[in-house]
């Protein structure tokens, strides 16, 4: 606020340069050409930008392999055979640490604006777990990481974290609150579910795509809804309760007040089998089950009309004696340019996938837009 | 390309007047609080660039009355008592022309980019009239109105087109060319129900709401989704197709290849009854097709949980005795998350929605991103 208002030119030059750093923080690696057409600067200016920025080390630039991440890697083989070099924010440039405090287990993650994951670590909990102390135990998770890794949190940018049940809530606040006292940055808290289903859209199966449905079989059914590259948390913070959306009008009231949920369905089959490794062994409910979930997909798929649907959760273990009846319904139950169009796809990523959530979320957080307040050209 | 790069100074004045333009032109008339939230500019830059704007006329100013845009008028009750005047675009800035090529029914409306409709008129016609027909027909409309009514259209900005069925197809190709070589502007074409979303969520029951899903209830059960005031058009371009989920798993086949469908379902009903007059007055079906409808919007909500749902289309003639079942099976299929922060209403806009809805295609499309390939400060 006290500080001169810089030059004109500096003003502009810095808007354009934000442009690029905020692609390469929310997308992760790109290459040039995918850098001019994110930024829609020319490729002569572009060129000039990333000079500054790599003189200024703020960027780093190196040949494309293939252990880059999965969007960047899946976008970059689009070139046209020859080597092809991948700009990123250097890896030194900051922190954002992720975390999910499950239902059964907590886990901790942490990675560079690079989008290069640089630890990670989970514990189990029970159920009954109090909220404060989930919190307790991810903050010493943290700090067990950090030390036995000597990695220094100086330039953390923020955190990331799931919580399980919907947002904004008291658990959220709590859990906010502490975090942020704790670590002095900025805490965004989500669903855990719906953080899974931003880390699907970003670094898994459904890396590169304009728009991704996630689906979480589990003890609970959710999911979440990624469009552009964002999370749609929905008036009350419930987008992509799918798990809520009702199979049998006829059935039995669920915890969250609706009848005949999916959720309650799955959850009944999970108990009389006695957990998913049976209810996989046995095969046959596989055939209704799979077809319910479709059914719930296809209403689901006729309201957004996703480019991928991605599947996770321990019921996919039943690879496709699950799937195979999931595609037969969505097929029946979904308008043609619906299906046409739709890739649906088991999940990539494994048990940190709400925790990387987190960690995405921070990388896509707007940029500060203090910048503009206090800068005027008038 | 050929023209020499502007001063820098100039260049960033203009990208600063560019957001105010655009979210003029985007949300209609705004006061001066409204305009500097959603630029983004602090007031002192926000008055700078608002007094050049008047003095080169692009925008003009006047107190905040009864007759503005509904949301506009919505926005600017929020102060705090004392007289507030609105910023609007010029109304002589430009035009746009919105056309619906309905089943039945040929609407073309023509506003200015302040958001006054300043013309209007619409005819019936057939079922089977071809599509190329129904462009001439609507073309005449253009043609009678700016004759009729001395307007001219050398400042026209765009055609935004409502057609029957999805986009992209051939019948939308066959729309975009004919009118493109007719008027030489930007035409953009699309579902004409989607339209009438994106009209009711930027001039009617949705206006000033960041979440709209909307569901039309005529000879055929479409809808949209309208999200931070832009339509959503889904990988297929078939988001929004409320009428083809299923509320049957063992109904019959529907023309979209779905099972099942609502609007199949409502549709067999009103032919049984002979027509939506007979069908509103008859009563007793409408206890059970609002459950149906209710099922549906409740799956979408648990979707994509919305704001607001906006329920149009002749069926809603019936009123509370529809919306009362609809209400009712909203509350007991969706997450308490879901309904306890929905807001349920009637379409406020009439037989020219969709043509309206043309209009707000053609002022919400994205700032011309030339000026930025253009301008290099390298």
């Amino acid at each position: 606020m006290g500080s001169e208002p810089p030059g004109p030119l500096r003003l502009l030059r810095e808007t354009h340069e934000e442009r690029v750093l905020t692609a390469l923080r929310t997308q992760g690696p790109l290459t040039r050409a995918q850098l001019a057409q994110q930024t829609r600067l020319s490729r002569a200016t572009l060129s000039s930008i990333v000079q500054t920025l790599l003189a200024k080390e703020a960027v780093t630039e190196r040949a494309a392999a293939g252990e880059t991440s999965a969007g960047a890697a899946t976008r970059a083989v689009r070139g046209r055979g020859r080597p092809v070099s991948l700009v990123s924010l250097n890896p030194g440039g900051g922190l954002a640490v992720g975390m999910d405090l499950g239902h059964r287990r907590i886990q901790v993650t942490i990675a560079n604006v690079a989008h290069e994951m640089v630890a990670s670590d989970g514990i189990a909990c029970a159920e009954r777990t109090p909220w404060a102390r989930r919190v307790q135990l991810a903050v010493g998770l943290v700090d067990e990481l950090t030390t036995r890794r000597e990695i220094s949190l100086t330039s953390l940018a923020g955190l990331g974290v799931g919580i399980v049940g919907p947002v904004p809530s008291e658990r959220a606040g709590l859990v906010r609150d502490t975090l942020t006292e704790r670590f002095g940055v900025p805490v965004h808290v989500d669903n855990n579910t719906r953080l899974a289903a931003l880390a699907e859209a970003t670094w898994g199966a459904g890396a590169a795509v304009e728009s991704v449905l996630y689906l979480r079989l589990s003890y609970g059914v959710g999911g979440g809804l990624v469009l552009g590259g964002r999370l749609l948390a929905g008036a009350g913070g419930a987008a992509g309760e799918l798990g809520h959306i009702s199979i049998d009008r006829d059935g039995p009231r669920c915890s969250c007040g609706g009848h005949g949920c999916l959720e309650r369905y799955l959850s009944d089959l999970v108990d009389e089998y006695g957990g998913f490794d049976n209810l996989i062994q046995a095969r046959d409910p596989l055939e209704p089950i799979g077809a319910r979930i479709g059914e719930v997909l296809a209403a689901a798929c006729n309201t957004v009309n996703p480019e991928v649907v991605v599947v996770g959760g321990e019921l996919t273990g039943a690879g496709e004696n699950l799937f195979r009846p999931i595609r037969t319904a969505l097929r029946r139950y979904t308008h043609t340019q619906v299906h046409r169009t739709l890739r649906i796809t088991q999940a990539a990523l494994g048990y940190d996938a709400a925790a990387r959530g987190g960690i995405a979320l921070v990388l896509t957080q707007p940029p500060e837009e203090a910048e503009w307040r206090r800068t005027s050209c008038s």
